[in-house]
């Protein structure tokens, strides 16, 4: 019998590398996508690309306006994306791109979606080691959201065990990268920068695009980034 | 110093006694209605309606398709709204009025709502006696979620205590409906309704009208409900 899984694709490197271990694993995967008004749009349209290509059954946007929340430097037109490397500081406090709730809300969605599927699995990339500020990346929160989960549902009710996988959670960006090379998932595809231009072009120069060159060159991998021309 | 509380506000009768509750208990009220494409449009009016009128200090709504999910009457085209008492009965089937992952889903926003608020406090009107079908109106649910919560967000992480109340999850219709009235609830601004008209008139024959109106029988109060009228 197929499983079928869903799995957040973010259109990121994370998440395309956790679609492509699901698959690999022998999963019927459903991608879901959350457009909460990020400001970098064309992580969105990497996201819709990358599904069918990584062999996704279906893929969904569920549009939900965050920018109500405020708060983070993602969706806060007000605040400055960091360049200084913030986010690369392994300490104590939780960077300005954090999202309020983003991972309990992107997960809540995916439980909806696996209860309308009869799927059993979720899937999501977070990722302990470079987000370890980020408190909703962390191995004792996803357990916490899975225990919530199997007391959440219809299919909870009926017997069914729900499993929340996030793969990569204790990889580094290094391994992350030679994990999804080696399932063939081609990086030029995907949009990690925060502030990416149209043309899903990363500016080379944010916490996310440092973190991004520096695990191509620690895996020792040719860096497939797309970068927006310098002045 | 003025404890703050996000309060979810759907616009029926148990939530506007949660909200006066959490009035009486001294929050500072922050009202969230998620509008998830349900078919009974004048709940969300009546809500924002409400919110001021119970003494909240802000309302705010949420926009959320959930319609892409389908699965319950509540939002499906597709699927009729039951008016046979099926909701009436104690047992443990889940009713075709049960939104996938519906009250996971709402929490989640609250708990964004209150993070960018630095609120402390959850307020929603689960209800385990009337609803004893749905997996997540039940206290051991409300307990996983604070549990979760507790590990998701910054503020957790900074050493605060959040707190998610279920006010009335274990009180009959009538005893809230009592206790509602107790605290100068007007329960004819409130649509519990799930197919009211636009003008916010009850159908007075489904499952949510059927134990609206026993509750007030059952507290000895005159039912203040508006109803459609009958041909």
């Amino acid at each position: 019998m197929t499983r079928r899984a869903v799995v957040l694709l973010s259109g990121g490197l994370d998440s395309a590398t956790v679609l492509a271990i699901a698959r690999q694993d022998g999963y019927e995967c459903h991608t879901l996508s959350l457009d909460y008004g990020q400001r970098h749009r064309s992580e969105l349209e990497a996201a819709a690309a990358l599904s069918p290509l990584l062999g996704a059954a279906s893929h969904s946007v569920v549009k939900l306006d965050l920018t109500l929340f405020g708060g983070s430097a993602l969706t806060d037109a007000a605040l400055a994306v960091p360049t200084d490397g913030a986010a690369l500081d392994a300490g104590d406090t939780i960077p300005i791109t954090y999202v309020p709730a983003r991972n309990t809300i992107m997960l809540s969605l995916a439980l909806a979606r696996a209860e309308t599927l009869n799927a059993n699995d979720l899937f999501f990339g977070a990722n302990a080691v470079d987000y370890s500020g980020y408190p909703d990346c962390r191995p004792e929160y996803v357990a916490a959201f899975e225990a919530m989960a199997n007391l959440a549902t219809r299919a909870a009710v009926e017997g069914a065990r729900l499993t929340v996988h996030a793969p990569i959670i204790q990889l580094s960006k290094a391994q992350i990268i030679a994990r999804g090379h080696a399932l063939g998932v081609d990086y030029g595809r995907t949009v990690s920068c925060y502030q990416a231009d149209a043309a899903g072009r990363a500016c080379g120069l944010c916490d996310s695009c440092r973190l991004r060159r520096a695990g191509f060159e620690a895996a020792g991998l040719p860096d497939p980034t797309r970068y927006q021309p310098r002045a």
